[in-house]
C-alpha cells in the first residue's frame, strides 16, 4: 500500500481522458501534489526503553521504528487522512510499530502496554476510512502500532461444518487463495478487498459487493477468539443458540476498543463454478429500487445486486475503464449470479423474469463484465482527482424501505448544501435487505484552501441528515473516531452506557485503540 | 394456563391407549396426582404499605395478590416446576402480580423497585423451562411478577419495508390474529407458541419449528425498546449496520435480567397461501442428518425440515395422536413447504429431488399433516406420564455438523446413565444451519422417591456432555437458572465478566430478575 495513495499506484493506470474532460468541465483543475514522503513530520520514536522490553516480547527484529514503516501505519485511508499526509502532517504516527506472531506474544504485549500506560492500536490492512487508526495520545507515554501482519494461517479447514479459522493479519486476496486450495470461498468482496484483512473485517461489520449472495461479514463469523487486558474471550460454541446474550456481537464492531481478535472462525461456502454478471437498465433510481425490493422480499435476489443513480449512471461511474463515456441512460443496475451452473441457472432465470416484469431492460454481460473489471479500482480514481485540485470522498448509510428515498434526498441536499455549487454527487444502493437498503455516496467538489474542514462540514451535515432521517451513521465502514458523535445519538445515552461498561471492564487502563469508537 | 400442567387441560383430550399401553409395559405406571390447587403454599403476600405505594403506579385493579394469580406466576413450565407445584411447594411465587399499561409504568415501576428493594421479573406467557421465572429473594424485601398482559397491540405497520412493531405481551395467537388482518406473518411457531409471548420470544431467543423458512426469532427482530433502572434504550436504526458493536443482540438472550422489553420491531412476511408437508423416510438417523446438511449447504431449504431418530421414529411421537402406532420404521422426516403456490411448487420440487437422491422414500402428504395437526400436543402428554409416575422432560443442544454424532452419541449414554435402565430416550433435529444442526431430546423414566432431584443429576450429566463435546447449553431453551453453570464454562470467564458489567451498569441494585442468567 502506498503511504499517502491507495494501494498500488503502479495498478492505478492513468485517469481516462474522458474523465479528466468531465472533471475540468465541472470543477476546474490544478496541481495539487503531495509532499515527499521523507518529509512527512512523524512523532517522536519511542523511547529506547520501552524498545528494549518489547524486543524481549516479540524479538527485536519485530519491532521497528524507521520512518517508511511508521508512516505506512499512520491513520487510514479517508480523503482526510491522505489530505493530511500529503499536506506533511503524519502526527498521528505510532512511535513503534511491533509485531507480534501469537496469540500468547499478542496478549503479553497488551499486558506490558497496561503496565506502561502505552496505548495500542491493532493494524491490519490500515483501509479504515473512519479515522480508526488514530489513537488519542493524551494520558499516555507512547502509541504503538500492533501489526497483525504475522497472522497469516489457515489454521482449521472443517469441510463437514463448512467452517475455517483464518488468522486476523490475511488479507482478502490470500485468504481467497488458501480456501480456493480446499475448493472454498468466503464470497466476501469489498471494494477494499485487495488490502484489508480478516480481522478488520470482523472488527468493523464489512460487508461485500457480493453480500446479497454470501452475505454480510458478521453473518459469516461464527467464532471468535480475542485477547484482552482481563484475559482469553473464546466465543463461537455453534452455529446459533440461546445461550444468552450473543458476544461475538459486542466483538464484531468493537474496533480494537476491546481486545485484539487473533483468529476468526468463519462459514466458508464452495468456491463457484460460474460467475455471470448482468447489466440492466432502469428508468429511474426509483424504479430501480423497487425493484431490488421486490426481489429482496420475495427471497429471490441474485448474488451481486446494485443500482446506480442517475447521476453515477451517466458519470458511468460502476464501471470505472469507462468514467465519463457514453452511458446507458436511466439507472444502471448490475445483478450477478454466483455458483454451480445449474443453481445460477435457476437463479438467474428466476431474476430476469422478475426485473423483466418489474420494468428492466436487460444490457446484458458486457455491461457486467466491465463492472466486474472495475470492481477494485474506483479508489484509485480518487487519488488521481487529489492530484489536481479535487476533493473526492464516500460515504454510506443504510436504512429501512419506507425512509430511503427521504435519506437519499436528505443526505445529497446536505451534501451539496455544504459543499455549494460545482458539487457532484452520486449514489448507488449496493446492499440490500428484505426490509431496506444501504445507500453509498460519492461525492465530489473543488478543493477549499482548508479542504479537510470543508470535508468534515459536509461530512457532518451528512450525518445529521442521516441520524435525523431514520438511518444508520453507518452501513459498513465502522465508527472509528469520525462517527462517534453521531453514534451516541443512533444508541442513546443509555447505549453509550453499556459501551462504556464493558469498555471499562476489559480495558480498566484505556490502552486499546484510545478515543476510537466509545463516544 | 393450567397452574400445574401444560396449556388449557380441556385441549388435552385423553392419552392414546397405545401410549399407555407402551409406557406400563416399559415402564410400570402408577398414581402420582397433584395436590388440590388451594393446597400449595406460596410466599406472603407484599406488605400492604407497598401495595398502596405500587397501586399509585398502575392503579389498584392493576396490583393483585389473590392465590390464583400469584400460583399462575409461580415458576415455569419445566418438569421440575410442575413436580414442585404439584407436590404443593409453590414458595417461589410472586408476593404481588404488578400489570403496568404503558412504558412509562413500567419504568415507573422499576424505579419503584430500585428504591424498595424490590425484585422484579418480567412475566410473559410463563412457559420458561429453565428456571427463568424463580427469582432469588436473597437480600429483597419481596418479588414482584410485573405482568405485560396489558401490552397486547399491534403498533405499527410498515408494509413497504415489511416490519412490524408489536407489544410484549402478545401470546403468539393474538400476534399472528393482528398480523394476518394486514396478510402478514411472523411464521414463527415454536412448540410453545399457543402460550408463550412476543417478548418472551425476543429475551430467550426462541427458535420456532419454520426456522429453515423463516428464521430464528433473533433474526426477525430489528429493533428493540427496553426500560432499564438507567432509562430507556432504543435500538434498531437500520436492518443491519456498522455502527459498532450490535446491542439488539445484547438485549435478546437478556431474559429480563438487563431490562423490561416494551416494544419489539419485527421483520414480517406475506401470510403463506399454500402450506404442504410431506412425510419422509430415512434408513438412519445418520443418513436423514446427512441430507439435511446436503439440503441447508445447497441454500435449498423447506420451510420445516425435522428428523426423527429411530426411537422417535418407533414410538412415533413426531405425531402425538398416533403414539405407540404403528410407525414407517427407519426414521421419519418431515419436508414442510409454505409460501405462494409457485414459490412452493418450485422449492418443493427441487428439495424433493435432493431428498431421493439422497436416500429418502417420499412417504406422502399424510404423515406431515399428522405432524402439523400435533405439532403444540407435546406437552399435554408430558402432563399425563406425570400423572402416572411417569417422568417426562425434554433438552436441546446446537453444535456444528462434524460434531453432531458424538454430541448425539454422548447426551444419550449420559441421560441413560444417570437414569438407570427403563429410560426411554428420543432425539430429533429441527432447526438446522448450513455450519450444523439442533439436537432435541426426549426423556422419560420411572420416577424416583425424588422426582426432582432425579432429574437435576440427569440434566447436569447431559448438559456437562454437551459442553465437553463442542455443543451449546442450549439451541432454543435460554439460560434461567438452570444452565447458568454450563454457561460460564461455554462463554468463559472473560465473557462472564462482560456481562456481569452490563448487569451491574444497568441494574446496579440488582433488582431485575435475580439469579437468572448471569453467572
Amino acid at each position: 500500500m502506498h503511504w499517502s495513495r491507495w494501494g498500488d499506484p503502479a495498478q492505478a493506470g492513468p485517469l481516462p481522458d474522458s474523465a479528466l474532460a468531465l472533471v475540468d468541465a465541472f470543477l476546474g483543475t490544478r496541481d495539487t501534489p503531495a509532499v515527499p514522503s521523507d518529509e512527512v513530520r512523524l512523532s517522536d520514536p519511542l523511547a529506547p526503553d520501552l524498545v528494549d522490553e518489547l524486543a524481549q516480547l516479540v524479538g527485536r527484529e519485530h519491532v521497528l521504528l524507521d520512518h517508511e514503516t511508521r508512516l505506512h501505519r499512520t491513520r487510514g485511508k479517508s480523503t482526510p487522512d491522505l489530505l493530511k499526509l500529503r499536506s506533511g502532517d503524519g502526527l498521528d504516527s505510532p512511535d513503534a510499530v511491533v509485531r507480534p506472531g501469537t496469540h500468547d506474544e499478542v496478549a503479553a504485549v497488551i499486558a506490558w502496554c497496561v503496565r506502561r500506560r502505552v496505548a495500542l492500536v491493532p493494524f491490519g490492512g490500515g483501509t479504515s476510512v473512519v479515522g480508526g487508526l488514530a489513537a488519542e495520545r493524551e494520558g499516555f507515554d507512547g502509541v504503538i502500532s500492533l501489526d497483525l501482519v504475522r497472522f497469516d494461517k489457515l489454521v482449521e479447514v472443517d469441510h463437514e461444518s463448512m467452517t475455517v479459522v483464518l488468522e486476523p493479519g490475511l488479507r482478502g486476496p490470500a485468504a481467497e487463495a488458501l480456501l480456493a486450495a480446499e475448493g472454498l470461498t468466503l464470497g466476501h468482496f469489498p471494494q477494499s478487498f485487495e488490502y484489508a484483512t480478516i480481522g478488520g473485517f470482523a472488527v468493523t461489520r464489512s460487508s461485500g459487493q457480493s453480500s446479497a449472495g454470501y452475505g454480510r461479514f458478521d453473518s459469516l463469523v461464527v467464532g471468535l477468539t480475542m485477547a484482552t487486558p482481563q484475559g482469553t474471550l473464546e466465543l463461537g460454541s455453534s452455529p446459533a443458540n440461546a445461550a444468552g446474550p450473543d458476544l461475538r456481537e459486542l466483538v464484531m464492531g468493537s474496533e480494537g476498543a476491546f481486545g485484539v481478535v487473533t483468529a476468526v472462525r468463519l462459514r466458508v461456502r464452495r468456491l463457484p463454478a460460474v460467475k455471470v454478471y448482468d447489466a440492466w437498465q432502469f428508468a429511474s433510481f426509483a424504479d430501480g429500487s423497487a425493484a431490488m425490493r421486490s426481489l429482496a422480499q420475495a427471497g429471490m435476489l441474485p448474488t451481486v445486486i446494485r443500482l446506480s443513480d442517475e447521476a453515477e449512471t451517466a458519470i458511468n461511474l460502476a464501471r470505472p475503464s469507462e468514467v465519463g463515456g457514453e452511458s446507458a441512460g436511466g439507472c444502471l443496475m448490475i445483478a450477478g449470479y454466483e455458483g454451480t451452473q445449474e443453481a445460477v441457472d435457476a437463479r438467474r432465470s428466476a431474476c430476469t423474469g422478475l426485473l423483466d416484469g418489474l420494468g428492466g431492460t436487460n444490457l446484458g454481460e458486457e455491461g457486467g463484465r466491465a463492472w466486474a473489471e472495475g470492481r477494485f479500482h474506483g479508489p484509485y480514481l480518487r487519488d488521481s482527482m487529489l492530484d489536481v485540485g479535487v476533493l473526492v470522498e464516500t460515504l454510506e448509510t443504510v436504512t429501512f424501505w419506507s425512509h430511503l428515498d427521504r435519506v437519499y434526498q436528505a443526505v445529497k441536499s446536505a451534501l451539496t448544501e455544504s459543499l455549494g455549487e460545482s458539487t457532484i454527487v452520486l449514489c448507488h444502493i449496493s446492499h440490500v435487505y428484505e426490509t431496506g437498503a444501504s445507500l453509498y455516496f460519492t461525492v465530489a467538489t473543488r478543493q477549499s484552501d482548508d479542504p479537510v474542514a470543508q470535508w468534515y462540514a459536509a461530512k457532518a451535515a451528512a450525518s445529521d441528515a442521516m441520524v435525523h432521517n431514520g438511518a444508520s451513521i453507518t452501513h459498513h465502514h465502522a465508527v472509528g473516531r469520525d462517527h462517534k458523535p453521531w453514534l451516541a445519538e443512533e444508541i442513546g445515552p443509555v447505549g453509550v452506557m453499556v459501551l462504556r461498561a464493558v469498555k471499562e471492564r476489559l480495558d480498566p487502563t484505556g490502552i486499546l485503540n484510545p478515543g476510537v469508537l466509545i463516544p
